[in-house]
């Protein structure tokens, strides 16, 4: 059973049972954002983990197991994505790029913020004028090595 | 003057004079993540800010002139980025895009983070295990308009 | 079911009864530009739209659940449209794009239309030398935020 | 000299005495909308056009013998835009592309809406919740000819 | 049913009859250019030309019903053609294309020559030296409206 | 000495003399398409009639000798041209690609018209509905090789 | 029946057959160079050869129907092939193309090799440091025409 | 020197004395068709043949210090190549492909023909039907390890 | 059977079977580098290795016969990989690409590393700081052959 | 000054003064595998180093200053590399990358090895078939983090 297959599942049962990502998250005792992003085809359960979400979610025991392979990882299918919601972050990095290395670098010296120890999260700011989304990235500094 | 000269003698300019970006951000009284970009080409300074600025790094009048005018925006040589910082953030939205997708329509409903009434803000975080980089995204959400 | 198989169904089902656009966007009282994005899998309805939908073009039940999830946008097979009637708009902003830019840059200042808080009007104006297409695109200017 | 040298000069210019695309128009007699494309290297001046705009901007004679040349068209660096702005109407195509044609098909059979025949007219329309571009693109429409 | 499958049941009834593309054409009283676009799916047929079509190749209702609705167009599997016969086509555009559009523009002025308003006729030439192929292309000039 | 040079140079004089690509042509005596495609830089002139060139135009002798290398060919600068007159001719291919390849495989079997053993004319055709751009593309038919 | 299905029934059926494309080739008088080629899907048999392959592999009539037709040809899954093999002979036109055009022109003038009236042969040399594959394209010079 | 400007050089000064490749090649005893190779900026001379083609040529020292360096190869700019001559071997490539990869699979098992250990040469081969081009292709087979 | 059929039947059966790829390939007395690489669609197995690793997990013949025939190599679905581990080896090329050149060729001159005569060694080294991945690449060097 | 201009007078300074990559790095105490990525624009020197390597080379005071700034990464001109020896790595993850991928996941769990905390060491091993090049890459595990 390909990963897409298992995604495609686990997102129509979600919607039959009407749950939320964070409510799945909650069951596995992990944030909201690793859990989507492991059930979007991205990141990899232990079998535990895989077994309580097979359970909530009613899956077929060959999803269950898909869950627990490491995915061959990228969710988009074009490499500039054409979704607005998604190209804004495009965006962001075409005009930020290149300020945000500037910064980090000043700050840091030469190296790279880490995409694997790495967290994120995403939160609702209200504010009069319009709520705000807040995305919090962290993610550890590692500094090119010399040898 | 092109813009990208502009920002190269910037850049030079800068280097001799040992200035950091939130030393010549503090002059316009700005954040520096913004200043940053303005100085990088991708944002517009008015009259006010375009002089300081000009004064501060010594810049001829023609580069004075050039940062008042809105420019072409995107500051990458390539539409995946080659560069290892940078192309960290064009991965994280490969792996994490259709979640942060998803959890944002779940909180909101069908639209986008704008990243026009958009703020970044870029801080070093200490951690014993090896510093982090947090950087905090906010922008408005924008509901897509039915009629 | 894939938002892609729901178009399918609608635009035969749409076929077989002789519906206009025009005739299901008065069911659901929305404008025929935001009900046809939304039947080609670009916009996201209520249940009660989608309900009204399911029972004037006799959708199955997953074909009426699926019309409430938030789509992944995007409606063109290729980067360059290839069909010429979408390959002219396309043109247009080959052409016309930098002119757009300076314009509403000195009527506006720095920032952009926004292609959410957007709404679009298609008429055909009668001409003597031959009818023509009349399209206003309408969005809320919104400007780059200082921080 | 290459049209693209003229532009940069027009631009120059432009700044220099602070004139508006408008004024501009003004002295030509036709639209701010044409006028601007043709500055922008997309639309042909004839003798008497092309010296008016050269008095007034103050260009050298091979300006102006070259803003009478019929130039290869199209304005942008890179097939998908990377300039916020322009990207917002790549979309809008991307997102709307299917629905046009549809709509325009239904009032009009096979044909497009040409791109040559065609005018624009981009207005502020002021709203106490932001002021709003518009922009009006009108057509003459085609049909395809059997033959 | 996909108009790509329209097609591939036409080419095979087609086929298994030992029509030619001429003979159907004649059919339906248009030429032999016309027709064969409108059945390889880039060309509309109304009502009586579809039913003609569909009993002479005893095509299924839904794929007369196919045959009317405005198809989206482009016929080729991949922005440059790999097929030798077609990609010739493609090379004479890269080779005389700015010459094609010097002679055009020196003749009429700006604008172009319309696809849409447009007539093709092949034939064969015969030649002691070997026959040759000959190809009529002829659509309306546009020129470019000023306004 | 490039050849897009000598193709500026060309471009310029011509213009400076007020020559049509036919008054050049008829200097060599050859045809006006064969002749703006040499001086395009896509077509090799022999010693004699470069030197014609040459004293026609006031071109420099790197220039005459330039004109008698075999250029590396193509005129484009993408792929996908973004200028409208030549995209036409593109999209001409998209849309009736696979049915020019019908036609003439029908016609005279498996192979190719050739684009070297090839000629264009290049016509006005008048017309009280607007006048016609009549273009004839004349090859030789080469038959695949068995062997 | 589409072509690559043609050619998966018969790479399996000469797989269990264990013939050699030499084999099927002499079968129909031909070289195994053209034959492999057509039952690749590139080239075009002929009645009496198609129902001769037919028959020696047992292949079901539509396939030898589809062999008759002309194939849309090219046989590379990508524009720059990801097989060793296959690459090798793409970097070989990336080192030595401007050599190949340089050696060709200075000894027949402008003008192509034809890839259509055109033979190839592949042959084994034995070597003492290891066998070498021999391969021998063999094409009409095919001069530019002027006209 | 970039090697790019070396090789203008050496085409400029093999036109100017009137030299063929062939004349040169034999002033370093080598082949025509490495010679050209190594002149197009694709291989590396050492002392003494970059001396005696500098002397040959009249080349400034520096181009032929840089003769002497390992060049970046590829010669072509762009990945298909838009070029008449050149794309015919692409073309090969891409009808041919898999066929020469099945006849050199089934001679020599699992393996590849060198592009290194390679040779080419070139030929007239006079026909009355039109002289050919012969071009045979020599590597080493290599095959796959197994380890 | 395609090839990557086979590919996901192996993986779905070695899942199961909770094997190892170490496991596998002890079984066929070659290393676990080859072993996965060939069962992952890019190398073939002789007669008795096909029919050992079928036995082990018990491969429909069909499967077994596949294993055995040369592939079309490549095992990517993109040219820059998205997977973030893979990511990581392309981004090694693209940083330190030309400086293994100019190391490679200052040791040995112009030439290659091949990777047909090449073997693979992936190891894990522990460390107190955290265990690494050690993976040695092995190739002969083939130099450029001058004829 | 842009660093690759730095690239390019480091180059030519080094072989006019016949260095070797690492008799530069014995200079600066570092291995010549990090040293050359340094020089060839990939990496950060500090003041130190860039002094040292100033004096060395000759280098003028703005190409010291250069070498101390974060470079913007990325040294290959184009995304899949034309240059032969560069491209058979490129080859070497096409065709191994998911069995790298599958066994480093094996051994190690979800993860990557870094290319920052990463070493690399490039040596010649003699053997008597044809010495060969070995290259060892050393890069840290590092494990996607659960949050």
């Amino acid at each position: 059973m390909q990963r897409t297959e298992v995604t495609a599942i686990i997102v129509a049962a979600k919607l039959k049972k009407c749950l939320k990502w964070a409510d799945i998250a909650k069951k596995i005792g992990l944030s909201k954002e690793w859990t989507t992003a492991a059930l979007m085809g991205q990141m990899t359960l232990d079998k535990k983990q895989a077994t309580t979400i097979g359970k909530l979610l009613g899956l077929p025991p060959e999803a269950v197991d898909a869950l627990q392979i490491v995915p061959y990882k990228g969710s988009l299918p074009s490499a500039i994505p054409t979704d607005p919601l998604i190209y804004r972050f495009y965006e962001l990095i075409n005009v930020y790029g290149t300020s945000i290395k500037a910064l980090i670098h000043e700050e840091f010296g030469d190296g790279i913020m880490s995409a694997i120890d790495f967290s994120m999260d995403i939160q609702r700011e209200t504010d009069p004028k319009g709520d705000r989304v807040k995305i919090v990235l962290n993610g550890k500094f590692l500094p090119y090595k010399t040898y």
